[in-house]
């Protein structure tokens, strides 16, 4: 019997590699062959899921924050590919906001971003796979592409300091300046591919409150974003994904003509996960949380649409579960299975998840196998 | 398929009755027979049990709760067998304590389980069955003694009013003048049988804090109980059992000629459980929760040993589980399910108990047949 895992990560608590790892060593016996795949959507543990499944190593380098502050920072580096797999929350993460004053979207950037494409690029990357996910900055990528040689210049033909302070006062955009090897990288960005860079749904509406804007200053930010924007378009049309992590999207796309595809097809097919899937007897995904109203965009919900194809059973392990099986059934979720077991709190949860989730896959293992 | 669902009632939201319901709806189709029996320990729901399953009957009477204040309250009544089900909590039960100040074990009393039993004798009881749990009093049950016809003299050969403030003034106990009925009564006492009437596992240490004694009263009024017991004795040896119920279990044995038996046993007899588990191909029991460091004496523990003796599975379905699987399966018990979903309170556990415990019971026969 083949089964595979392929667990997204449990926020707080587990990666997806952690997660696959517990599950298989349940799973595994002499009858039993499992094959696991580490999961992402982009955003956190990205990096980690390329590396495992690659088998790849990964690369720590010294860059800076989206406050400006010196920091050390890692990406994965998959040298048979010669592919650089780098998270923007690594630079430019919303947790570096904490405890800061200096946090207003306004002077923030992600400049750090572009030191690691740099040094992605000097390592020999022939193609750099960017996670956007858990950012705090909504600076159109002005601060990666500065990084890059790229030159933003204002009304008296000077140089302006890269920042989304200064977005108004920018009149030229000047991409001479960058490097050649950048412009022959292949560069694809896992991301959210439906935020807009601005509107309702876009960078600044949508986020930028949680990212520090007051919310009497969004449509100023907006406007100055749209400003921003057009420059960088040169009359083209804005595209859905450009919004992805406060517009670093639309920057890779327009100047670094990166491609913007969904995080987990990307990893699906780097893992051959589909392949895999269509060969085995049983798939086992889960996350944090799953919700019947929400089914979008989850990376179960992913894997359950390539399982459905060949009509192989999916259980999800989850923290926590909300609505009726119903949904989750035509989506091709066999069966969600809660991992918690008794009344509990938030922290215990979190606490005790890789302990729950052995409980939970070890009963799951003997009910699959109590009738057979 | 023949499954049997034997679930105890889990506290504060199901009884054991509603249980089985949510379950064997969820488990009976066209190919699963489900058989219903209902589950208690001699405690809250032995009444409702007993009455399910032999379709009997629910009576009401008025009666005096363990404060003295009029009551109306239930026993069941099984037509054919001529027995009655009482539990003493119906009348003795510790909710009636709460809010009230009149709550010393000094003064209150089982003079409403006499009425009770005297209602049964006088409706044509042969056989009455006294579930002993949850009880507010630890009166010996001089109480219920008074109430048929035991008279309690003190040493100016003075009848002394039946409360435990007057164990001591006690010097002579007679029962000339209770009815005959009583005496060929089959008296059946359904009772955690390892409690004894005084020592340290005794009525008084033992639970006497929880029904209101301060912890400097304990020595006192065990010393009482102790000259009260040995008055009841007559020189007979104490015995397991006696303790139960604030000692209840010892005036019921000792002057009724109750035998006193375990509460699932008991059940399990009426309800020919053993034989439905022996045809059965599984069995699903549960109930609030689960630790295996206290299996001792708990429900699912005795279904479990019945379906062993017969190689049946046995499912468990807890709204709360401790311990690891190792330990419950060793005493019979397959496969423990805890019923949350989530993250979650005490109060939404209780409040969502019936969801909960539908939706474990579809994933659980989803997962039982997902690779048959």
């Amino acid at each position: 019997m083949k089964i595979v895992t392929a667990i997204d990560s449990m926020k707080g608590s587990l990666t997806s590699k952690q997660a696959n790892q517990i599950v298989a060593e349940v799973f595994r016996d002499e009858k039993i062959e499992v094959t696991e795949i580490a999961i992402a959507d982009g955003g956190e543990g990205t990096v980690e899921a390329f590396v495992t499944n690659a088998n790849g190593e990964v690369i720590s380098v010294k860059c800076h924050n989206l406050l400006g502050d010196e920091i050390t920072a890692d990406y994965g580096w998959l040298g048979e590919e010669k592919t650089a797999v780098i998270e923007s929350a690594a630079t430019c993460g919303i947790q570096f906001l904490k405890g800061t004053s200096e946090t207003h979207p306004h002077n923030t950037n992600s400049y750090g971003l572009g030191e690691q494409i740099l040094s992605a690029a000097q390592k020999g990357a022939k193609r750099i796979i960017i996670g956007l996910g858990g950012t705090g900055t909504i600076d159109g990528g002005i601060g990666l592409l500065a990084c890059l040689g790229v030159e933003f210049f204002d009304s008296q033909n000077q140089l302006v300091s890269p920042i989304p302070r200064n977005f108004k006062k920018i009149t030229r955009v000047e991409t001479q300046k960058m490097p050649m090897m950048l412009k022959e990288l292949e560069i694809i960005v896992a991301a959210d591919v439906k935020s807009t860079i601005t509107g309702e749904k876009g960078a600044v509406y949508l986020f930028g409150e949680q990212k520090g804007l007051q919310s009497n200053e969004l449509a100023t930010f907006e406007e100055e974003m749209t400003h921003y924007s057009k420059l960088l378009l040169e009359g083209a049309e804005s595209q859905e994904g450009d919004g992805a992590a406060g517009g670093i999207g639309l920057a890779l796309r327009a100047i670094l003509q990166a491609k913007v595809v969904s995080g987990l097809d990307l990893i699906a097919e780097q893992s051959h996960l589909p392949e895999i899937i269509q060969q085995a007897d049983l798939v086992i995904t889960g996350e944090g949380k799953i919700d019947s109203q929400s089914l979008q965009g989850k990376v179960p919900v992913g894997i359950g649409a390539m399982a459905q194809k060949h009509q192989v059973p999916v259980l999800v392990f989850v923290g926590a579960m909300q609505g009726e099986s119903d949904e989750f059934e035509k989506a091709g979720l066999s069966v969600i299975i809660p991992i918690v077991n008794e009344v509990t709190t938030l922290n215990e949860a979190l606490m005790y998840a890789e302990q729950n989730l052995r409980q939970a896959a070890e009963r799951t293992k003997k009910l699959l196998f109590l009738l057979t």
